[in-house]
């Protein structure tokens, strides 16, 4: 009895031991290697712009993050594929003429074609300031902490060029030491900081919302030195953008022969994802559908190869919806809706551009009225252009979306009403 | 050990007796008298319009259903209050000028008032058509049966009232003797045939939407005999709907001043609902949120206190959604955007009625490009109404809902510009 009473004490230990050692080995390979508190295989200086370094230690993240530069699948409306929008929709070579837009206006390619893209777009000239590299390249960190971004943004982008060799990386959303999302963009920065916010206290999940705003957020070039800012004081909503533009009187470019002072939107994803949308209020992070988790063997971790979550449903919608082909089937329809309604907005403003430049070639015109109507164009245009510029196709917040195509529409065929009354007096 | 064996065996044979009967007993339980093939308290006949019998062997159902009598409650922009759309939005007098709806706008209240409500409204008169009670009494399907209807609706309202003393009862959905759920007007039947449906192959689920169909539908009355039609011969949505009229060249009233032929707009809750919403496409019915399961000790059943889920959210949204305050403030802000958006609808309609109202009474008026703005205003202000007299301010779909009224306006402020170009050439 006592021979046996001890062998199960002995076997129990054992059990229990080998239970124990199996957690602590599971929990520890999924950690980083720097965050176990063992060597790393390489140290990653601050700010380091190499993504292959880091690479070495995160080569999960980094060998999905290369796949950013090949894919070129193209979604319904977006995806990854660069083909022309001014081919697809020649009423955009009307609405961005006398502008950049007008000549070149590729969808974007993946995270790391993003510095040979921007060097091999047509939209840039030799008065483009640096300020155009500010979200291309992982070298952008440390230039902003060795120079500043007020000499990053005046200084000429052919004369920056000789800095900046990496396309956007690790580096943009990372920090080195510790692995955790940061804001790197002084521009976000100053721009939570003028909400009254501080993102050094926001969650995880939240971060993994708001380093994308590093980029994917509506912009402008402010004053002289061409300062990169964002137009948020007000808050982030298409509104209080608009309010925001109409007290600085600032325009991006004046409309040829309506001599409309006009506002380009720049991808305004994050301001669309958080303006109350479904997914966003439920807690959902812009990194749960770019990049969803996935496996390597036993590894988990979230893929770093962003793109469309139409490219991968099963992974990008899966993770939360059990039926991937009734949820992929609603964006199909949501999107249409969006598209069909945005159609309608753009012949509208291609109409209130008519009147208008009709009424400014017509010296007795009303000019009060006329220039009743160019205001109403400016915010109709700028309303349309959130939804056109911001990449979604309206299914970050499809109602939004559509408040706001329907309230552009409005605007632009009002400015055409008026343009017309202007001429008639 | 015999007799422990023998124990055991009658131990044994006890239990499952007992657990089988407990099984049989919560079964049969479950089950209506009638369908349990045990004597019903009480035999309802055929179509029987006295829904007080059926409450006899349905305490729960019809306990409920009385409910709907007294409940008045209003919800942020419907519920069963009956209060006056027109005080709330004095510019839909504008909007039905020269028809019934510019005197007399309530909200509807609860179905158990119904009768009450129909002949209370300042739009019935002495030319009224027996067509008129189609949605209001249990008394109907029996009428329907007997008299056929045809005859039910070329009859005048006033002379049909002798044959009509229930509202809406148990008869307009649930056939007697099985208690299952029937398509009881026949304008739907017509009008699901005419599509190709057999509504006795629908799934029970289908049926728990279907038989709202019964009323919460747009429909016109068709001819001398104003016989009641559903407009669904080419489709269920709004523009398969316009399509329909547009064919049919019918107009429920014209006009005055502007000589527009307009179409009324009825409750389409059935169309708005099924066209591709995210419920419905989830296989969500109109009961499930107008109806939930509820409890009475033991007894589950489908409440028949059928009202805005936004009164119970707990019961109506929470049988699927475990963050109720999460899904009723997504409904709080998507029908703010559709209240919002309708509101420049109406103000886009009302400019476009001033704008043609002149052009027609300009002699000199191009009548080509007047006749147009008449189309473009029938056409606007049909989509609008499909959204206003649909009651749900678009959460039954939000999506079309919004994108219609991106048409409607847009559509609206070309008919004025389009009046505008007439009277100016």
């Amino acid at each position: 009895m006592k021979q046996s009473t001890t062998t199960w004490i002995l076997t129990a230990v054992i059990i229990v031991l080998a239970v124990a050692l199996a957690g602590v080995l599971v929990f520890v390979k999924n950690q980083p290697a720097q965050v176990r508190g063992i060597p790393a295989l390489t140290v990653i200086q601050a700010m380091e712009p190499d993504s292959s370094k880091w690479g070495v230690n995160f080569p999960n993240q980094y060998s999905t993050f290369k796949l950013t530069e090949g894919n070129n699948t193209r979604s319904t409306y977006g995806g990854s594929n660069q083909f022309s929008h001014l081919e697809e929709d020649p009423r955009l070579t009307i609405l961005f003429a006398g502008m950049a837009f007008s000549k070149d206006y590729n969808e974007d390619r993946g995270h790391m074609n993003a510095l040979a893209d921007v060097r091999a777009t047509k939209r840039i000239n030799e008065k483009t300031p640096g300020t155009c590299y500010s979200c291309k390249s992982s070298d952008n960190p440390a230039l902003w902490t060795s120079m500043g971004m007020v000499e990053f943004d005046k200084t000429l982008f052919s004369d920056l060029s000789q800095h900046i060799s990496n396309p956007i990386g690790c580096a943009n959303c990372h920090e080195a030491e510790t692995m955790r999302l940061v804001v790197t963009n002084p521009a976000l920065d100053e721009a939570l900081k003028a909400q009254g916010k501080d993102w050094t206290t926001f969650t995880r999940q939240e971060m993994r919302t708001v380093v994308c705003a590093n980029c994917h957020v509506e912009y402008y070039f402010a004053g002289e030195g061409k300062y990169l800012t964002f137009p948020w004081s007000k808050g982030t909503n298409v509104d209080q953008i608009d309010a925001y533009y109409d007290e600085t009187g600032f325009k991006d470019w004046e409309y040829p022969e309506a001599l409309t002072p006009m506002i380009k939107m720049q991808h305004p994803e994050y301001e669309m994802f958080t303006a109350g949308s479904t997914h966003y209020n439920a807690g959902v992070a812009c990194a749960d559908c770019h990049m969803p988790y996935t496996r390597d063997g036993s590894a988990k971790f979230s893929t770093h190869d962003v793109k469309s979550p139409l490219i991968n449903p099963d992974a990008a919608c899966g993770a939360c919806h059990t039926d991937v082909k009734y949820v992929t089937d609603r964006v199909g329809i949501i999107q249409k809706q969006v598209a069909d309604t945005m159609s309608a907005t753009e012949d509208a403003l291609v109409a209130a551009i008519e009147a208008i430049k009709a009424a400014s070639a017509d010296s007795n015109a009303d000019q009060t009225l006329l220039n009743e109507a160019r205001t109403l164009h400016r915010k109709a245009q700028l309303r349309w252009d959130f939804v056109a510029a911001e990449n979604s196709m309206g299914f970050h917040n499809p109602e939004e979306a559509l408040r706001i195509l329907a309230a552009a529409t409005d605007m632009a065929r009002q400015a055409q009403i008026i343009a017309m009354t202007a001429t008639a007096k």
